[in-house]
């Protein structure tokens, strides 16, 4: 089975993004970015929402293709309305259906990388089919945004893997999802 | 000046408690833990709002009198309602005025615990007060609750000081709240 790993920049009190998809004031530099990049090209496949996709316009993605920072990886965008008039071999999209996650995540290849967003994110984890929880915590409070999780609101217990520090204030920290574990509230 | 220090258990998503105040799966005991009540002996004040004080009477506090482990601690609770047939003397009552907060940072004692909850650390935020913000993180997704800084949506830079990672997955981390230092959203 491969894991599923969603390798995602938060904020400390959980938001993945500001209000209006604001990031502006995320760290984009240094050895935790550095090494996030390096850890991208050990992934053959990727995995994201429709919002995540049309996000990385902004940044010079073209409908249809590969995104820039993931184009050696396979792309299986999950959204029940997206259609394109053309799409590369490596875009595939993919109805909300649970299933097709599942037979990702037991067909032949790496590990594969959530990239998100929080709602793709929040639903593969009430599914009990993610893996790996890694952090980019940044030193920022945002208050409001998109949740790490979307609208998931069940509790999960996770168990640390890994936690490193960098010189700009960024944190790795690395959590494998314990299913089962949390008691009720 | 006197620091303002929040020191608080918060999940992986930036909840200090779940839905009707459920903090079960939240981890007491350990390095980390010990720590905290090692720390706590070094403030002589603590600053609180009253649902956190009144969170106390469900493990043994006693109306009017000071919460069993900060008992060394001058207590300030904030709050317009909140009132006491008898209290104790290092227990005070403060209105909701902020001015309240700034008179005591300027007074002299030690640095000062804000304890909590989340609304009362938002509300001294939003005026620029608080200093510190030093986390208990527990590995645990909540989903939902009180969030660490209440309502409070604006957003802040931070500088990180220190983390450190302990055997049961508990981190403490510590941030100086960069006032000024956020480029708008």
């Amino acid at each position: 089975m491969r894991d599923l790993i969603y390798y995602v920049a938060s904020s400390i009190d959980g938001f993945i993004a500001g209000p209006e998809d604001h990031v502006g004031n995320f760290i984009y530099q240094g050895t935790a970015v550095d090494n996030y990049l390096e850890e991208l090209k050990s992934f053959d496949t990727v995995i994201m929402g429709r919002k995540t996709y049309e996000f990385g316009y902004k940044f010079g993605a073209v409908l249809g293709q590969p995104s820039p920072t993931y184009q050696h990886m396979d792309h299986y965008i999950f959204s029940d309305t997206l259609r394109f008039q053309t799409q590369h071999e490596k875009v595939h999209v993919k109805k909300m259906d649970i299933g097709e996650v599942r037979k990702l995540k037991e067909s032949a290849g790496s590990p594969i990388y959530v990239c998100g967003g929080g709602m793709l994110a929040g639903w593969i984890l009430e599914h009990g089919l993610l893996d790996i929880l890694k952090i980019k915590l940044n030193p920022l409070l945002l208050g409001r945004g998109t949740p790490l999780f979307g609208d998931c609101q069940k509790e999960f217990k996770t168990e640390l893997l890994d936690s490193e520090a960098f010189e700009n204030g960024l944190q790795t920290i690395t959590y494998k999802i314990n299913y089962g574990a949390a008691d009720p509230g």
